[in-house]
């Protein structure tokens, strides 16, 4: 260590690791919220989906994803394997380092869909979806905004600061268009429109879940300023920190309120749900400040609370209300910035157009294709009797007596 | 980055930040700890007033409790909203990273009430509670330590070096007046004085929640250091570290040795909550060494295994024994560093009493206002059936049979 | 802060400090995983194993096992105690920090152990193994390697950068004396040689047991650098991080892969072993490269996938699979550094059989006189009915019914 270069050069990669490894314990969050808000005959498969779309995605970003994503190449994507072009010369920080952080951001995304889609998806069609969501379709949709093509100027001054479109609709998304081929879970409606609530079977574990999700994002927003080289820089990222912490608290106690004031009762599971989307609304502009993230995190709360019936009357069954969260939460925190950060509306409403569009017809066409080829969907005896039993041979909770 | 006095704000700062993510970890040791400790059909409940009793208290004290702690005013106590009196302007650090930090200590003193209250309070009184205690109580006590008035020099010389005082008893103090008021659970204590056992419903929880806690343990006592800008800065934060760790080793050990030798079978929730004791025993001098840590540490979880049967000989029914952890190892720890520490006995004392008389009543009186307002506490049927179906009309485990 | 060498010794201190809170958590995930996968009858007891071992393994080493290993002494074992020949002096960093750094990681030996004896064996003479192995065991063999007395010259060119041999296979050599003089659980293998499974009574803990070992690795494989104080270090802890989180994904889906093959169905607690034995194996060198650590990560988990029912045809039964993960794969992960690594087979062999030699040896010989003295498994009914209504006197979750 000789000059003050060094130390920010140190700093920076540092802080890329420490927030790598709490958004990689996320993925610890979305296994245990979704293995609590599913049914315990499919619990273990949950599980087992959680572990493996992690592993994957970081595997397969590695060899293929992040090339696309940030190697040189063309305006729509880049190119390359194993990060072989990559090196931290010039870089200012080290590119193990920034590969780390990125790597686990593609994780977060893909963890999105499997909950949505639980309960009642084959585990073998939803694996390779995500090899293909975290080499093609993330690191594209990435190379535009991260990668900083633009998409040749298409989304010029498309603004989401750590991810509430490029990670979290995009999970959205993806799952969204899964959930259109898949269907919704065999009694969740019946053939008056009812809606059949399906209770989760481990409130402490969605707990714990949402609370390691709400602290791994320290990491997900707070090292998204990607250096802490100078004094504004921490400063900044004090913010960041405050600023997610307020909006997830905000979510959680509007959510509070609202099902209260509708539902005469507390619903646990949309406070949980309501703090993750307070926490997804202020991921496009965390460095904003108290104020915004305030406002920010109780409309995407509020939202989110609303759109799950909505979600409901389209019969979009949805287990653990992903898509409330990530996607209606994740467009609304990427339009936010527009209307009460930067005040530049267009490019936000142009970036989540492009973005979600492209994400939703690949999606699609990649879950149709796998639905024909293999077919998205167990069967009827398998969903009834339980994922675990048919698809993994063992159970979640063996021992217990169920009702 | 141009100089070392940038670099100490910056690593200050980034200290600061790393403790209080590990302090806001401590919400989910809290709410597993008392999921664990508490039966399952009070489960929801319980969980779903630690979120909300976090998110209220970062609320409220950003609102207005830090104002009220560190802005300027009187001895008694300070002013201001929103933090718009602050800068970091010559403090050396940045000052959202300070408040940060602090807020989740308000959490903290939150958290402690809710499990001895548990399993027979109502929702909505028990949040407004917090609502005041985060805003208003918290912070006044708090402005004569760390706010650096000394109540116009009444507890001048008194030392707690990260809050076994100004945390954990303060939370102590408001749960002992909250549950003198609401009295026990139903069925605990019978006619002829016989104490029943009601055993939590879940162990891996509660021992999760502890290991949590005393993880996070490293970020409170850790940070309280303020600072890493010099050698010897990082010197004390090891040695803080170490001790606490080796409290909280010593604390366990003490509750296995002495759960075997009065009831000769080892009793794992003394365990755990004799790790807790001992690190709460020495949050008040965490930077002494590591002799002082494990005396200190010994005695503390000592004071706890005896507190507790002593709290039911008085009939005061803690489900989690908040008590004997917080309140009782609290005062104990605070009292140590004037025995064993810094040999000024008196300031600690009356430390411990003016707070302690201050938070009782100031707490006492708040409970009382809301028991004739709202009522405390459920009804007969609902305590019988758990507040799970009553309150929240939900359940934690649906599918599992109980017997 | 003055110099460049005082940032040094801040940041290399505090790099201990982040590793060794991360160490420490992986305590909780070793409670988790083995709570996880062992029967509910017996859960409260391996948690209060886990946390008593963890406390325990902190006393010991601070008083004894520390100064075993890094005092001055004989090229066998240093000596002294509770490290009051120890000063930070010239050493670069606060050796408060290198205290709490290598503490944790006795633990994690400590850790290996509990699982494979889960279920029949007793808690006191277990602790008091656990004594031994922290003071005594552990320290003397690293003393030869971390130590660096490479044991006069014995083990000289050994090379184990993290501990896939001297914490890993050491706990798994302690365990593999322990299982063969305490036998199988009763019902385990039947009269004609079949293997009974026995199914771990709970997934979702098993499942955040194993991702918070991997969080927990982070710590345990980057901190292991021992210092980020030039732009080379951070550069290798970055490579390290992403090595230890590609070990795991690819141990993770190499069973995933092979369950299905060999199975026809994904086995999730093979998945989750696989994770761990990816981890296990790079250690040994997660400094080496992203190709190192994918081919040794899958090689490694593919070895513990048939270790498993290797060591039940030998009727060696681990409820857990600790000793395929940490024994097996932490021998071939050391064994790989000479293979794939640093070209130097032999060394590391030798340091293999002379640590595998000394560890199992000396640990038969302490179970044997436990054994003889106090016995070391319980009795018939004990098993039978559960170890936590006899050995501890409460249940992990005393209102679910069971089967």
């Amino acid at each position: 260590m000789e000059s003050f270069t060094d130390i920010k050069y140190i700093l920076d990669s540092f802080l890329m690791l420490f927030g790598g490894i709490l958004v990689m314990w996320m993925a610890a969050g979305f296994a245990m919220l979704e293995a609590g808000l599913t049914r315990s005959k499919n619990t273990a498969t949950i599980l087992t989906k959680n572990v493996a779309l992690y592993a994957l995605s970081c595997i397969m970003f590695y060899f293929i994803g992040y090339n696309l994503m940030y190697g040189e190449g063309s305006s729509f994507m880049g190119g390359g394997f194993a990060l072989s072009g990559f090196t931290s010369e010039g870089l200012g920080h080290s590119v193990m380092a920034d590969f780390f952080f990125q790597v686990v951001f593609v994780a977060t995304a893909s963890s999105v869909i499997s909950g949505t889609l639980a309960e009642r998806m084959k585990l073998w069609p939803f694996l390779i979806f995500v090899v293909i969501l975290s080499s093609v379709i993330y690191p594209i949709q990435g190379h535009w905004s991260w990668g900083g093509t633009s998409l040749g100027g298409l989304i010029e001054g498309f603004s989401d600061f750590a991810g509430s479109t490029i990670v979290h609709s995009v999970g959205g998304w993806a799952a969204l268009a899964g959930v259109i081929i898949l269907g919704a879970r065999k009694g969740k409606y019946d053939k008056e429109g009812h809606v059949r609530p399906i209770p989760g079977s481990n409130m402490p574990l969605a707990t714990i879940g949402t609370l390691i999700l709400w602290m791994g994002w320290f990491g997900f927003n707070g090292a998204s300023q990607l250096t802490m080289g100078s004094s504004n820089d921490i400063d900044v990222i004090a913010t960041i920190m405050a600023s997610t912490n307020m909006a997830a608290a905000v979510g959680a106690i509007a959510a509070v309120a609202l099902t209260q004031l509708l539902y005469k009762k507390v619903d646990l599971t949309m406070v949980l749900n309501g703090a993750l989307a307070g926490l997804v609304s202020v991921t496009a502009a965390p460095n904003t400040g108290m104020g915004y993230a305030t406002t920010v995190g109780a409309v995407g709360a509020t939202l989110a609370v609303f759109a799950v019936p909505f979600f409901d009357k389209l019969k979009l069954d949805d287990p653990v209300g992903a898509l409330s969260v990530h996607l209606v939460a994740g467009i609304w925190g990427t339009l936010a910035v527009g209307i009460f950060g930067n005040g530049k509306f267009m490019p936000q409403l142009i970036g989540v157009l492009v973005i979600g569009a492209f994400v939703f017809t690949t999606s699609f066409f990649v879950w149709k294709v796998l639905d024909m080829l293999l077919g998205l969907r167990v069967g009827e005896q398998e969903e009834t009797e339980g994922l675990d039993i048919h698809e993994l041979g063992l159970e979640a909770y063996p021992e217990f007596k169920r009702h």
